[in-house]
């Protein structure tokens, strides 16, 4: 099934996921194509065609059962388990991320943070005590990690890259304002706040 | 034009501009649809189709010219100009996207930071001082700010955005891990870590 399906279909997934978590907290138990559309940007015939792909989850005239749709996508996303992530870098940014409150049951939990600041290194930060860098390829691939998010300036970021490739990450989420190189088995995303700034600014009159 | 549009076409536009850009630094001149979408996981009959949008760009058979096309992107897209940004919270995350190196040249400024917490109000941070956030409404109007990125904690993230929307914000970049209700005429984009996460998950073996 995996090899079949576009790598942008399965990014709207989690947005999928998202809305419908919303909707569900909200309330609400069943919902439609043309709903979700609505909430989302997004047509009711493209969502109609990416759940398509897994089997539908739905049935004509009657919507989809939101409930059942979220535990259905998040079996496909593989989020119904929780990933152990590796964060490097505990400055402004790490210290964000490590505090974010947007993880929970979601399928993430930070497990271990590193820095190479000695200033930092054994501070606790999160419930967690900041580990030295050099400790990092040891932690990660004794604890089997495959999730690491970098948060260190943009100069470092590939090296830290590489050193956590090494180490048996395969899915990278990159703060730095770099592109990173990776071998075509490790996936890297960008949290970059110019991509969407640079989405609405189309739509502003100056 | 922009009525014809979909959203998700304006959505990828940035990260073909991104793309484009990483490109001619590296020192090229000329592209292919097919080779950006091997750099994005894009499929080329996709950019060329999203591209025609605005008058294709390029000659079939001889590709984009590289320098050109990220110029027509910037004019598409309203960031061959500089917009000024309004960030509200100068928390971790705040001072994180204060000091973020990403923003240069991408048609972005930060032009003013607001919190509401005494401790914070008056203090220096990326070259600005901050002020309180009960001057947010009077600054925003004054300058004409349309643009704004929320990093407050969630509680209050809905009604920084609704002080922001009525002092003349009509785009919000939000961190805060809530989904904000604003107006039609009001854009909202968020930061959403683990919506990438989620995206990478789905190719990962436990």
């Amino acid at each position: 099934m995996q090899s079949n399906i576009p790598d942008i279909v399965i990014g709207r997934l989690p947005i999928y996921l998202r809305a419908l978590t919303r909707l569900s907290e909200e309330g609400h138990e069943v919902t439609s194509s043309h709903e979700l559309g609505q909430l989302l940007g997004i047509s009711s015939a493209q969502i109609r065609k990416d759940l398509s792909h897994f089997g539908g989850f739905g049935k004509q005239g009657t919507g989809y059962q939101i409930d059942y749709l979220i535990e259905q996508l998040r079996q496909v996303l593989k989020v119904n388990r929780e990933w152990e992530i590796a964060l490097i870098g505990a400055g402004d940014l790490g210290r964000a991320v490590a505090h974010y409150k947007g993880f929970k049951d979601r399928g993430f939990h930070i497990a271990c943070i590193f820095d190479s600041s000695p200033d930092k290194v054994d501070k606790k930060l999160a419930d967690l005590v900041i580990q030295s860098t050099d400790n990092a390829p040891r932690v990660i691939a004794e604890r089997g990690i495959k999730m690491a998010m970098i948060a260190v300036p943009a100069p470092y970021a590939q090296q830290v890259a590489d050193m956590l490739i090494a180490a048996g990450v395969r899915a990278i989420l990159n703060y730095a304002p770099i592109s990173l190189n990776v071998p075509e088995n490790v996936r890297v995303q960008y949290i970059d706040p110019v991509v969407h700034m640079q989405r609405m600014t189309y739509y502003l009159t100056p």
